[in-house]
């Protein structure tokens, strides 16, 4: 794939207090006159919507197998109506969660072959992988009190199940390079300083690289 | 999978009278007191008829891969929820599409990569194939001029799409003995006559086989 632009992606358990840092990274970002799309995975798209909304609200069992195909059909509209576009036009991609949220919560916590996921993942995104990965991490228990008793599908799941989660995402943090563990256990401010250390590390290397 | 009943799938382009054999299918096996669950895909479960509902009258535009994923999805949904605990238990499932539609739509019509279609069907089926599959083969311009005016998203694609659909199917059927081709140019007592014989000759068998 040929792109000229950047693509970030944030992750972590629910609670963890990305979307607050998204916002803050985009007001950063806007600054210094990038031109951004910001956007999340799953509902980046009109169809995606009404995909999200089955994922986090159907109140009847999703099988595993189908909670799985449903990420990636929403994935691979976001891809192929969006987000390439973005990068073709040398767009930074801000994407609320993205494939290691897949791998993080439907292989180590759910429990499906992880490296069938790449592989399926591969399909729908055509290959194409972060250039940088936020990942913000804090403990389970704060995360959980942090979420509070309105929980969606995804949130009402035990501490166990989020626990599972998180080290899936600390595994993932070791395998690749991309992904930069933040951490969030700090106030808003200081994660927001780490989190700016390396998206400036990124940008200001060059928003044209050909990857 | 161990499955004690049998799965009969029903496939055909949009207009082939599908639909009408199934309703007389269902009440000749049911006036043979045989215990019988009719589904159809997409849509056989709850979830499912919410995918459906998106697959069938989605008004923008559904890239290809996402529309692959969701079909599956749906699939993966109804084989977990319903086919293989109707399969244990005895019953005859008759489904109304299934995996060939995938490959003559997906692959053969929208030129995905069809072997890779059935490695993706494979998981989230679990390997189950069907032990009989009717093909209700009719003249493309026939079965446009059956769906009339009032079309789906599906119905709604060109001529030359529901040639490839079918030529698909013809493809698939030289291809696969457990597809029979019935011919559905002809007056709807004749095509049922001719479904009749391929599923008494399925069910007289013996309705337990393990397969």
């Amino acid at each position: 794939m040929n792109k000229k632009g950047l693509f970030i992606t944030f992750e972590g358990t629910d609670g963890c207090g990305k979307s607050t840092q998204i916002e803050k990274i985009t007001q950063y970002l806007q600054s210094k006159n990038l031109s951004l799309v910001v956007t999340r995975d799953p509902g980046g798209t009109d169809l995606g919507k009404k995909l999200r909304e089955i994922l986090l609200g159907y109140e009847g069992k999703i099988y595993e197998n189908c909670e799985l195909f449903l990420y990636l059909a929403d994935r691979a509209q976001h891809i192929d109506e969006k987000i390439i576009h973005a990068l073709k036009e040398g767009k930074i991609v801000l994407c609320d969660r993205y494939v290691d949220s897949t791998v993080a919560y439907q292989g180590y916590a759910r429990g499906l072959d992880k490296d069938k996921i790449l592989e399926l993942n591969n399909i729908v995104s055509h290959g194409l992988m972060p250039d940088l990965t936020l990942y913000f991490d804090v403990d389970t228990e704060i995360a959980m009190q942090r979420v509070g008793e309105n929980k969606d599908r995804l949130e009402a799941e035990g501490v166990e199940f989020h626990k599972k989660v998180r080290n899936g995402f600390l595994d993932l943090a070791k395998k690749y390079d991309r992904i930069k563990v933040i951490n969030s256990n700090q106030d808003i401010e200081s994660v927001f300083n780490d989190a700016k250390v390396q998206i400036d590390r990124l940008v200001s290397k060059d928003i044209t690289i050909i990857s």
